[in-house]
């Protein structure tokens, strides 16, 4: 199968996001000039990124590449393995590559953002073969907190390289669906160049609990509690959906679903089959809020702590459609993403403030992850037995533990790559190198423009944040150059105006003193100047300080 | 010892913080017109308290009630316990009681303000009793993870109410000082009318490991490490110093403290005899970094992210007294505050990109809770056997969590009592009733003012750090009413201004034809009107807009 000239064309993997730091994941292979693209996930803001509303991947390199681009795969229906889709479906066209289940959240997506019509979608299955240009790819069974995951092996006459996208080895999967380790055993078998592996829960020993235990958790709630229960999950966690309903069924009470993305996800998944929830289990919610708590359960998001999700306004009270009533159970079937911890627990609080009882991960395994723990990625790196082993999906720590697990795993050092967004492997020969890198950073989107926030903006941001402004207007008289009447100052996030008059008739003193002993030239700067230091002097705070002057 | 008259008169308990919210524990006694105050705490501000430095309770009702304040007695040394004290005694005059190293470290603290000789200290020490007014006070030592922690019983004519600040049943501490089992149940024997127990880890099953576990995770850090160790703690984890120091001079190494707390305390706890290092173990930094890499173990804080503490500094390349080399092993002995994971993870993985090896809580157990978890509070509760229970130190979600455990363990419901900052209990003749409520929240504390920034301000920030803020500046010809020249657009914080001239250009052009069909009075208020929903149309966003107008 492999003629000499084809040998000494280099496998290029390129990572454009997903790797050194959380979320948003995309992948690049490159052959012969071409390339299949894996993944374009998007993520949200970190608490510092002020305003931001989501991240993508920085994917120039791909645009500037458009002619190259045979194909897009995307392994499952996630958010941060497809929130970028829409964005990189605008720039480039090929066809998109999903199982039926990926396809059909998909769809929903780019129609949302008027692109279905433009961009091709194929169906594969698991274990099935397409050709992408010069790229094999085999698609095999993965189970993951969404059904209807796929990993990948790609063959290139460079070799084989399995991606797992995000995986975990569950022997009792709520579709009763386990990991295809035949498969991985057979690649195994025909020989491997490279893993690349999810390295998520790299740093947690052990094997994470199968989605299973979640049942008899939901058992426990469902038994004691004694009026409406509220589970709030990921809308795209379709087999957690599964499990409430069986329990909802269990325990006689109907199902309702809250939220438009619930709603939407579910109809997809039932339609396509990966949900089987008969339909007298279901009503709509207004219906569902009219009938005997004890008879309902209503599943919704607003799992991480934001204000306009319905967990965020009933633990406010200013949800539209229902309230919190005397003896609901609310169960947040959930894991905090990092840095929303703090915001989920003063829901949480604010929950149990409001009446409800709360049921969440610390008090009882409403929860589990989707992802492989230590003794999974051993199991995974023995069933596939790569020559090089390259960790995927994770930040820098995760990536740094997963290979020291490899390493223990006999896999030589020089045979593992750590290599974060934008740098580049190149397999030649079999061998290994580093690339040239490329440009990989994050492109934040806020409001209706992409890219155009950079780092000066967010500085801005920041400072304002801190200690707000404080603006100076006056007006000058031409002649005299002297202050014609008192300068107007204006604050905002720096004080509250109505406890600091003291402070502010001190500063309108110092802004006339100062005008009348400055030249002209370099009286905006001179003001400036003397307004901040001033101010920090009295307060310690460091507004950004503006001085506009009109002459009159 | 009663006397009938006594009977009636009420014991309130009024909680001003740690209830219901993370940190800041401030609870007052009050009898027969005289308080007692136990501890007085900050609190870090949470990530949407934007610009905030930290946070104290609000005790206006112990400042307008200053007469009546017979005593402030400091359980132990931790500044979610303390932080408050010097804005405390700034406005109030009354005796602190403390342990030695408490008292040394409160000293510490008070002279930074300025405020030590305003100060009455008094050393207290466990198994000693002290009148305080109208409360005998005992106090009992407890395990915490810091040295000479102590709780309180606190007798009036209404009864005996056990305080216990933080706490742990550690079997094995590092000061070999358990904490006093025998008084707890002595207590019990006379009859608790109350007890008021930790609640912080009450969502957490099983029983808080020893401090003691830490030895061994160090002894495979020390014996593996190539390089430098650094141990980033809390500066107030004495015991966690000692822990380090006895690994260094188990492996050969000299220590070095680094950072100005780090040193203080230190100094403190040696010098009174918390801390048994001896002189030859110690370098000074400035020597420690010429040593041979494996010679030397430094202790730093900077556990928690900040960008300007000394993890965060090596994180970037821009610390001052050493940078990192190769071979350094960074030990996290911490856990991330609620709120902090994002920037503890990200400083992780900058540590790791620039060489060093981590070794954070995850990996290896190198921290460990100072906080009872769920069995401890369960036996906590049957040596007291008290006939009232009320959980405090913790978010509302800990203490209902914490009265759950009490009611398995068959303390009545209606002998319990969830209370948070502000609610008063009142106990009269053995009986509890809830009292009405005081004012209780927080007190921002910014720069150099105290309360002046409240939730407008708040609010103003919020939206200055989403969106920024656009300011036009703007002459009109005092006869003609038209503009003199082209409108002068100032932004911050909404966009970079080199890439959005177009923008700004149209801008220009709304103003200048808002200006000729608007009559001079509404001027202002209809072009900031116009620009905001020109900017909204274009960007999605909503920055703030101010017009500026002068005549000329």
């Amino acid at each position: 199968m492999k003629s000499k000239n084809f040998d000494d064309i280099p496998l290029r993997i390129i990572p454009l996001g997903g790797l050194g730091e959380v979320g948003k994941n995309m992948m690049v292979y490159e052959y012969n000039g071409q390339m299949l693209i894996v993944d374009a996930g998007l993520m949200f803001p970190e608490n510092d990124m002020l305003g931001i509303d989501y991240i993508i991947p920085d994917f120039e390199y791909v645009v500037n590449n458009r002619d190259k681009v045979c194909g897009v795969v995307i392994t499952h229906g996630h958010e941060d393995h497809t929130g970028a889709v829409p964005h990189l479906m605008e720039q480039i066209s090929a066809p998109i590559y999903a199982t039926p289940l990926t396809r059909g959240l998909l769809e929903a997506k780019l129609s949302r953002g008027g692109l279905l019509n433009r961009v091709q979608m194929c169906t594969v299955e698991a274990n099935e073969e397409v050709e992408i240009g010069p790229f094999k790819v085999e698609f095999f069974h993965v189970c993951h907190s969404i059904p209807d995951g796929v990993g990948l092996a790609i063959t290139t006459p460079a070799g084989m390289v399995i991606h797992t996208g995000d995986y975990k080895f569950d022997h009792t999967p709520v579709d009763n669906w386990p990991t295809d380790y035949a498969k991985l055993a057979e690649f195994s078998r025909r020989g491997v160049l490279a893993l690349l592996a999810d390295s998520t829960n790299a740093d947690r020993a052990g094997w994470t609990p199968s989605e299973r235990v979640i049942d008899s958790a939901f058992d426990d709630v469902f038994r004691e509690s004694p009026g409406r229960i509220i589970v709030a999950s990921f809308a795209s966690l379709i087999s957690r959906m599964q499990q409430v309903a069986n329990a909802a069924e269990r325990y006689n009470r109907k199902l309702s679903f809250v939220g438009t993305s619930m709603v939407d996800n579910a109809r997809i998944a039932r339609r396509l089959g990966y949900l089987d929830i008969p339909d007298e289990l279901l009503v709509p919610v207004d219906q569902a809020v009219k009938m005997k708590p004890r008879d309902i359960v209503l599943m919704s998001t607003g799992t991480q702590g934001e204000p306009t999700s319905i967990m965020g306004r009933l633990s406010m009270g200013t949800n539209r459609q229902f309230d919190l009533i005397t003896g609901d159970t609310i169960v947040l079937s959930s894991h905090p993403i990092p840095g929303n911890e703090e915001s989920v627990y003063r829901t949480i609080n604010r929950l149990f403030r409001r009446g409800a009882n709360v049921i969440y991960e610390r008090l009882a395994p409403v929860h589990v992850s989707g992802h492989a723990s230590q003794e999974e990625m051993k199991l995974l790196i023995h069933l596939v037995r790569p020559k090089y082993f390259i960790p995927i999906h994770g930040e820098l720590r995760h990536l740094r533990q997963h290979v020291r697990i490899a390493h223990q795993l006999g896999i030589p050092e020089e045979n593992t790559a750590v290599i974060e967004n934008g740098m580049v492997l190149e397999f030649t020969n079999c061998e290994m190198r580093m690339g040239e890198r490329i440009p990989g950073g994050y492109v934040f989107v806020d409001g209706s423009s992409v890219g155009e926030v950079g780092p000066s903006v967010m500085r801005e941001r920041e400072i304002l944040a801190q200690d707000g402004f404080v603006l100076v207007n006056l007006t000058l008289d031409r002649q005299s150059c002297r202050l014609r009447n008192e300068p107007e100052i204006i604050t905002r996030g720096f004080i509250h105006e109505p406890d600091a008059e003291d402070l502010l008739a001190h500063t309108r003193q110092l802004v006339a003193e100062t005008v009348n002993c400055t030249s002209n030239g370099k009286m905006r700067s001179d003001l400036e100047q003397s307004v901040k230091s001033f101010l920090y002097t009295k307060t310690k705070r460091r507004p950004m300080v503006f001085v506009s002057i009109s002459q009159a």
